[in-house]
């Protein structure tokens, strides 16, 4: 299934991809215990998913609202705890930013992984409001994003995949000069406005192998960063591995999986998002991020 | 005022000091709107402190629990989004660290921050689960904890006192080869049970001056730690305005405000913890945390 979440007469829906259509499962039916959020139907469970699967058919009655004019809100627009993300897992991502920054360039043996704050999550079509007075740094990051849908500590890498729910798109926007000069991430990466997601969530059934998905970024029309998913240095599997040996994963909880080469501060010159930019971030079997750049100050 | 949160009869409740006991507003009174929970004080604002101000008379009615045998929870046991700690915020305690890992020892022109996962608090008097199968290198950091309670962006320093609601304690326990081998420290700080939080909250109008509280860190009766949170290099205040720049602090975010020197690691030889020990964390003007270490296959 391919779900999103959208607002509908002021509230937040969960809505499933039925043709140019979403159908909102919970002004559909009469039946108790429908889920209306994302999470909600995460919380749920299988049992959650079993709910939905009638809607799916193209033909089924309920609340269907057009695609074309529907507000899309990420697909957990407040999260339940910040972003965990993956820094430097693409091996060609490590060599531009080892030349940029005279990192060593030695494959990891342990993933980078912080965090970006739950406010910095906007949707996959809304505005960057670029916060001139924070910094101009504003960079791209285009990321493959795991939702987790069953709780677990010590997870084991073979069983790793059975905990994701889906996955969606992510812009992880990094604020460079912030970035590193607070040497830990967290402030750099958390910029309101600095987490695009969505447009929708694929659920995991749909993605046979998410170790073989393009991925690529292209600001104002023009290619930055394309690669593929099979070129992480800690996969999914081994990611969730890793970050559940000592803190449970929880469902709910979002993983940014890292981004390949070609972002913006290690390119020569720099480059970096201004007002006035679009910049796309597309995942193949989930779908594409558009968000234009606005000045902060015109966003009121 | 002195609150605190509470299990009882299987639900969290708000609670409000007054002698030994805790009186519950919500169950006090019948008026509409007496904040249930800690967030939700937080979140009414001005209006909701003042209806908790009839229940601070010690001889008010009302559902009053003695604190001798009250289940206490961390003051905010779900915190909305990721506990943000400065690292390194005491002058001593960059000194020990450069010895310990031969670290530059200037004093930063910027602070270190990052982050604890949701789902390591745990509250006062509760055991920290030692997971030996993640590491033995289990640390304390006693740190003065401060609450957000008006949200707010580009917070100038000379206002930054207003948008905190009250202050608490932390233990900021440390997993230090997860920490240092992961570069930043999310994974290493975020182990289930590593955040220690209590015993209560004192409400800002009570803290006249918060940048002149002793701090301690006792394990099994030994003092580890002893400062004076004048001794920090990023006050509240500046640390308020710097953590605002770019992203909006919000109503219940929590901040840990770094750890004086004397931590396990640093010390010759390093010393760490172990299932038997008892750590005690104390704020003057705010209380005291004593959490067992218990072995985490013997809690089930």
């Amino acid at each position: 299934m391919k779900l999103v979440t959208l607002r509908h007469q002021g509230a937040e829906y969960l809505g499933i991809h039925s043709g140019d259509h979403a159908v909102l499962p919970a002004l559909s039916s009469p039946k108790e215990g429908i889920p209306r959020t994302m999470l909600a139907l995460i919380g749920a469970g299988d049992d959650g998913l079993s709910m939905l699967r009638e809607f799916t058919d193209p033909e089924s009655t309920g609340v269907r609202i057009p695609l074309a004019g529907a507000e899309l809100l990420a697909p957990i627009p407040n999260p339940p705890a910040n972003i965990i993300c993956l820094g430097w897992n693409y091996v060609e991502h490590i060599e531009e930013s080892a030349s940029a920054a005279v990192r060593d360039r030695e494959l990891p043996e342990h993933p980078v992984v912080f965090t970006k704050a739950v406010g910095s999550v906007i949707g996959p079509f809304d505005p960057i409001p670029f916060n001139a007075d924070f910094s101009s740094q504003w960079d791209w990051e285009v990321e493959l994003g795991v939702i987790i849908g069953k709780a677990g500590r010590g997870i084991a890498e073979s069983e790793a995949l059975e905990h994701v729910f889906g996955y969606t798109v992510i812009n992880d926007i990094s604020i460079r000069d912030v970035q590193f000069r607070h040497q830990q991430f967290f402030l750099g990466k958390s910029a309101d406005g600095a987490c695009p997601m969505g447009p929708c969530v694929v659920t995991a059934d749909e993605v046979p192998d998410p170790q073989a998905l393009d991925l690529s970024c292209r600001v104002n029309g023009e290619t930055k960063q394309a690669s593929n998913t099979r070129y992480q240095i800690f996969g999914i599997s081994k990611t969730i591995s890793i970050l559940s040996q000592g803190m449970t994963l929880r469902a709910g909880d979002i993983i940014a999986t890292g981004t390949p080469s070609g972002v913006g501060f290690a390119r020569k010159p720099p480059e970096f998002l201004k007002p006035g930019d679009v910049v796309e971030c597309e995942v193949q079997a989930i779908g594409l991020l558009r968000n234009p750049v606005v000045d902060a100050a015109d966003l009121g």
